[in-house]
């Protein structure tokens, strides 16, 4: 078994690989130390990627590695060569297990749906969960469980304590809003920090809130876009993972706009999650570096 | 209802909409007599474009008109404005029905079937066709029926013949190629003559024929695509619909670039397909004329 | 000679070419009765596109013509055919005059003066007038004259009345804002309705106002753009004509993000004049139609 | 002083930045020995990038190092820890020499020029060599010496010998092709192994040889696009190191093709450009790998 990343790595996954992340102050040979380290530990380095924030003064690195690994040794060699106050994760390189949150919309959740089902992404959707109940026959065509946890009668907090318990027993890696319609309260992001992905239907920071594709029909743009990010406790400010945009026309409509807007929306999406799910960004005070 | 062309036009189809094509040869005033003729017959035209093809002196035209309209009458008072050996065509601007043939990759298929599903594409996909048996369980999710025609043990051309047996009687408007991976016989082709949709995993005419993905990693491009073209009777040489790549470096193994190209390729044929069913694509000579 | 516009239509100037712009209520018949009456004339039309705002019931209409034109007669004819208060605009298809302003980035204004030398924009570049005085060699190699008009010690009336009269007296067509880093008053603006053409370094309305790309640095964005729009009384809220973006990453400083932004600046800005200039651009509210 | 990379990264060149090219048989521990040695001399590693083609047991390091040299100890330390049968190159991060070769068309040349002369390009142009005399206006606005070097009346291979004679004292680091029409002998091309740069005005291997545009308006394609190379003995068919497209529709003739391939193909010639002057390209085969 295999899986691309992004970044064009192919991933054989027949023998145990592991992902390293870390992230610490800038300091001189810390590449020699840690790959150093890696290599006292008979560790193949598969693929190494750097990033030094000059501005900050911080390291970031991602590294691929293949061999037999003990961890709590390697882990302990690694932080001794290390600055102090480092972020150090080491993650299997495998499948990840997501839930997904839905309001009305199929096209972001069915691409993920599909892209799980063929393949074109490697991720475990554990379930969907929907505060309406429109999209169950799509989930259940794949035999994965769906979840009506309606709004209705209910205020936001007794919402999302209903939706925690059903999401939490699934031990998921990530919650995938995909086009889920509500804003979600601090409380219920503090459950998943900077694991909830979000996809918001247009080029960040533009038309922020309600009815972007609205908002860009009025201000007559001649570009529309989509953004995959990290939700946080303001609406739509979130760590940045990804974004694009298509070219539009004075002859689009704002439904046209939203209409064409979906391929796009559910684009971004994809790719920022497998790029999650790949170990491939960290995140930094308000933003990302993506490996 | 409504639907999306490509265009960014919005089409109701509340009230009875027709699209009229013409292509015939250039002469002055055509424009002034063609909706003239509309416009005597009370018709709202909706929509309008023209192209002419200065080199050649053909002039192209496709409109969007509404109203209630006697067929026989306003095409014989067109056909009295038009010069000589003109293509006059008035259809219903309506869902049009499709087969799709395949072999054994779902990526393609699943995002037509998707699209189909939640209104992305308007499309009624009546069957799914395949030289291998893998398929039929993505396909009867969506319960659409999926005949399995294999081709082992058949010559082509008998092989052909089974697939003609069940394709015919389901009366396809077109029949889309989703990876089907084998060479039609010009036999086949010309039973639906421009009306069979194929896609091809390069940026024609780069990578003509098998392995596409081999090739471009073996000359080192920067870059990879998918071709939407009608299929006659030379091998990935029909007229042109659509086209599309994205960007790729020396990390990408063929593997990678195969992997990768799924999303361009599903992309680039749903919007081709998109294109066909909204009749904006007139073919002319072995290309295409996309209003 | 000829010229190419960005719709891809190539335009011999060998005979008289005209170019046809209405906008007005929409009406049936109303492209029957407008050709009817260019075919009456005996004009030839060349190339011809219409758009209908369905939902504010407005048409608009651009026709580029071809013949021996007699305009007082034929614009009279015109209008007894289209609905009142109609905008009715016939101009000569050639070449258009501009003055550009400047403060001390040459990327713009050198791609303007390049592609002006060399024929890839169909332009004549009367003067460039700078509120420094750094850019004068750059011009001046081109044999064009450069007036600079400091603002120091001006306030903004004065130094915007010294700009007007070393303007005004190229009349140009159009003003082009090459990174003009100044806000104009409404009163400089109304001397030019519609007839300034600015580029702002963000895609619209991201990041309004000063220093857009340090606001898309400390926002983490993925991607950068420029928006060439038409200068009005509300700073960077004109009617938008093109807008591009390119893709960044985590990896790009502030500085890194203005300088690999001044390619799309000066692509987008060129785009955007030559629309302009092929009269393919039709204001309408705070948006435009371009054809 | 400082440039900025097309990987986004700025280098200010305050300090001696020297950048380390290695290309040598795959081993374990090989990062950690180079960046050991890195350590050991007490350079600090700036910017660090690693690729291994598995396929075939390849490993490829880029790195800007900071600090005080010795260069003759540190190659010689470095050789040590590397396999045998490698590449080992350190090169000075600073400004690169290089001469043009043109024929007639002005828009590449014109954006080397322009862009050298605002700093948008990092790279001292030390003379244009031109077959035609037709640009030598142009480049000595620039006070840049121009070469008219006539293929009339001379067999190619003692034109070559007159162009060598002209080039050559530049001691350039690279020669560019920006749009010379006629085809290089191997002799010639050996004098400047891996250091001919060409903009080919197609995206390769489609459309090789004369004509790329009438190629691609006979074909109907639906992009055009352009491929910068390191030119070998086989035209059009040496090492790619950067491609683009633009999308184009049926409305464009051929020549409307050509029109709009030149801004395409002058971004991509200045940009494939830039990653060679920033030592950013290693060429490896018939392939590059582009740090």
């Amino acid at each position: 078994m295999s899986y691309k990343s992004m970044s064009g790595i192919s991933v054989s996954t027949d023998v145990t690989r592991k992902i390293l992340i870390i992230d610490c102050a800038d300091a001189q040979g810390l590449i020699a130390k840690i790959t150093g380290v890696c290599f006292a530990h008979q560790l193949n380095i598969v693929n190494n990627k750097e990033f030094v924030d000059h501005a900050q003064g911080r390291f970031f690195m991602r590294t691929v590695l293949e061999g037999d690994i003990n961890e709590a040794e390697f882990l302990k060699a690694m932080a001794e060569v290390l600055p102090e106050q480092n972020h150090l994760k080491l993650v299997d390189a495998g499948t990840k297990r997501v839930v997904v949150m839905v309001t009305k919309e199929a096209h972001c959740l069915g691409d993920l749906l599909m892209k799980s089902y063929y393949g074109g992404l490697d991720v475990e959707i554990a379930a969907v969960v929907g505060n309406y109940d429109i999209l169950r026959s799509l989930v259940e065509k794949f035999d994965i469980p769906f979840h009506f946890v309606s709004h209705e009668g209910l205020n936001r907090e007794d919402h999302e304590k209903a939706m925690l318990e059903v999401i939490k027993p699934y031990d998921a890696d990530y919650v995938v809003l995909a086009k889920y319609m509500r804003v979600l309260t601090p409380e219920f992001v503090a459950q998943f920090p900077n694991r909830i992905i979000n996809i918001h239907h247009s080029f960040l920071p533009a038309f922020i809130g309600a009815s972007p594709y609205k908002q860009a029909w009025d201000r007559g743009v001649k570009i529309i876009g989509a953004t995959a990010h990290f939700v946080n406790n303001c609406l739509d400010e979130g760590p940045i993972i990804k974004q694009d945009v298509i070219s539009v026309d004075h002859s689009y409509s704002a439904e046209d706009l939203a209409h064409q807007g979906r391929d796009v929306e559910k684009s971004v999406l994809s790719k920022a999650l497998q790029l999650v799910l790949n170990e491939q960004v960290v995140v930094y005070g308000n933003k990302t570096v993506v490996f």
